[in-house]
């Protein structure tokens, strides 16, 4: 056991254990302690030492396991006590992660930090449903938005974005969907392909397609639930079974 | 050697070899065929079996090593004549990679196909500088765009981009700097923190850190060239050099 402090912010990518990269699974096997959250695969800690120390620090449902004071504290006492802290977060770090908070908390109380960059669902999850978020003549750019700001409301991110051409992205945004829908129709864009892709990259992945103004209906129909991804955009109707998907909505 | 033929799109991360995925690690060591491009890190070849044929298909400076149709064209005849090829490129292949325009080559012709996500420079490389693409009161989204559009000039996505609360991601754009630098200022967002990271990932990595006044200026003095990637928003100044740096350009 080395008992040098530190700190280091893992991402464990989109869920599929292979997804991790080399470096994710380096820092996993020299950790002392390893604190994960809920949307981490929990058979990536088969790569820690036997000797690590696991600590589930999730948030499941409305139940918040930790504050994230509590998990800043929590990252401080193990680094002093035991060593190498490997923080194991779901995708990536900074992407809606709380990275940047646990960076400033670690500094603050002078533990030296490292980061291991994840795949972020945000890029990963569209592409292997065979929707690429960017492609040449339909879409120059994609813009990652969260569905669940800190105040429980519909980002006002999400109103500006559905006014431009860019392929949207929302994480953590399924319980939102009604509210996201009527944003893009007010702005008389109901036609829009959109896709919400549940549990992506694990074998129980599955996908809802349509158009905004079916989505809803569709997404129920196939009993899609969180954790998911909301991708709207034109880019979507590439995805081999948009046709058949959206027509089928349009019958019923 | 397995004839059968199938072309995997793998991702191979922003530069570090150590950030390609597990998975990814995986596909190129069953390939026959490796068709990389030019931001793929070479040192990744050594995962391929001995007898794999490797193929530089990249795009260096302004002349083109081939073009699209043709690398299309390459990886159907590689598929057909040695069976497994993986087509290698730099980040994630939807994020600016046209691994839409491949997957839909392929299935035209019906090769299969598979999919494996990367770790792409538009989120990773930021946060390795500790910047947070978003952070809890300061940004609930983040926009990535292309500087390189088909037709050469700067994106109509960055003009609307800079009208938002984004925190905007530029791939590709730093021959455009000076013209996103214009953009920005029209919209009296002169003082906005940026960032312009190149080589990301690597050994040799470099940041140039200011406001979107003084950008150009201190690019040229930490010498940063091509690849690179532009962060503008204010989460940029929780860069821990960020006041260093800012304070120096307005002294200069």
């Amino acid at each position: 056991m080395n008992h040098y402090p530190k700190i280091t912010l893992v991402g464990a990518g989109p869920g599929d254990t292979d997804l991790i990269s080399l470096k994710g699974l380096k820092a996993l096997a020299k950790a002392d302690v390893v604190l994960y959250d809920a949307l981490v695969n929990e058979e990536l800690l088969e790569y820690a030492s036997q000797d690590a120390i696991r600590v589930f620090v999730g948030k499941r449902a409305n139940h918040h396991a930790y504050s994230q004071q509590e998990i800043n504290e929590m990252m401080i006492a193990y680094a002093r006590s035991h060593g190498h802290v490997v923080r194991l977060k779901g995708g990536d770090p900074f992407v809606f992660g709380r990275g940047g908070e646990e960076l400033e908390y670690a500094a603050k109380h002078r533990i030296p930090t490292a980061v291991v960059p994840g795949i972020s669902s945000s890029t990963a999850l569209a592409g292997l449903q065979g929707i690429p978020l960017t492609y040449r003549g339909i879409s120059e750019s994609f813009w990652v938005i969260t569905g669940a700001t800190t105040a429980g409301v519909v980002s006002k991110d999400i109103y500006a974005a559905a006014k431009t051409d860019a392929t949207v992205v929302i994480l953590m945004g399924l319980n939102k969907l009604a509210e996201i829908v009527e944003i893009y129709q007010r702005e008389g864009r109901g036609k829009l392909p959109i896709a919400v892709i549940q549990n992506g990259s694990l074998p129980d992945e599955k996908i809802a397609l349509g158009t905004v103004d079916a989505i809803v209906a569709n997404a129920k129909e196939q009993q899609i639930g969180a954790p998911a991804v909301i991708v709207i955009g034109d880019v979507v109707a590439k995805h081999e079974h948009f046709a058949i998907q959206h027509h089928k909505s349009i019958a019923v």
